[in-house]
């Protein structure tokens, strides 16, 4: 029987690296990466299916409804959301399932999916995480310490996530994620118990 | 700070490989592998210190009195146990330490040591279990049978292990355990907490 694949949830304050961390995941793995759906109207290049599925409001609501998401937030009168459905469909084919997620999102879809793996990427430390948001460039010294402080409270929801990956390098960060992924497959708590089942036989 | 090592409990039915494993393991990492204290007398070149210790039975007595064992049981008369001063020291020192021990120690060691990691052994099938007791040539097909029906009872244990690991290849049992040790160092529930204590200063 082909087991199935994980849901696989990171998150971090901005200034982590989780895109980044997530580009080379995605270059050493066959992993699915999640589409969000969103009521806001495409942007630019932007296409349907890839960035985002483009829904009405409508749609959204009913989907709401009919317990279609793993989570959804409203921001500035917006809806997104990560549709249920569809990521089912993948890990029940074998598939691992990336969600690239706030910490609001990934602690809502922890209620409606707690099997998932929650990662959390966080900077070598606070004074790198400054670094990175400084050498961005475009912050005034107020808008830099309000995300900065951000960031210092995002990272107090660590405890509430599976595992925390420093990303101090990004082969590291990879590595060890990639350890992650492998340690859970083999948690005695995942077995299913089919090993037992064989029979004592030629008595 | 430098961190704690790690406690390694390692177990699994008899076939299963686990003394094959531990030796690759040992080959490619610094870990400390625990000596047993017994009061049986020493068999013809096992040396006192690096075999086992050898100890009166009053001295073990008295050392279970005072708590210095992580676990201990009487077999045949003589005792046996995992002397938990010297295992401590070493994991203060940062340095993993592996445990080889049967599942009744195992499980006590789980209670006197709760987050050490308990990693289960287990042979690809029962079926490779059966091939594998029986190429060891030495067994009746009475004794066989006995053998295989108390691996089977053993591996019913499984459940309360952290992590089973499927012996397939040793090289593949190896990298799995590898990767769980690194996983477990990345456990969310196991950051000091030091990280959020950098104060947010530049203000």
């Amino acid at each position: 029987m082909k087991s199935k694949g994980q849901l696989i949830v990171i998150s971090g304050p901005s200034g982590a690296g989780k895109g980044t961390v997530i580009k080379a995941l995605l270059e050493k793995n066959d992993f699915w990466i999640s589409v969000s759906a969103t009521t806001r109207s495409p942007r630019n290049a932007e296409i349907d299916g890839i960035n985002y599925y483009f829904i009405t409001k409508d749609d959204f609501l009913e989907k709401i409804k009919t317990k279609d998401f793993l989570e959804y937030a409203q921001v500035y009168g917006n809806y997104y959301g990560t549709p249920k459905p569809e990521v089912l469909k993948v890990l029940d084919s074998g598939r691992d399932v990336i969600l690239e997620i706030d910490i609001q999102g990934a602690l809502n879809v922890k209620m409606s999916y707690p099997s998932g793996l929650f990662i959390f990427i966080l900077p070598p430390s606070m004074e790198e995480l400054r670094n990175r948001i400084t050498n961005r460039g475009s912050e005034t010294p107020e808008s830099l310490l309000t995300r900065f402080k951000a960031a210092h409270k995002e990272i107090s929801f660590v405890s509430k996530y599976d595992y925390a990956v420093v990303n101090d390098t990004v082969d590291n960060a990879c590595d060890k994620i990639q350890s992650i992924i492998i340690a859970e497959r083999c948690r005695a708590d995942r077995m299913n118990g089919d090993f037992l089942k064989e029979e004592i036989s030629n008595e």
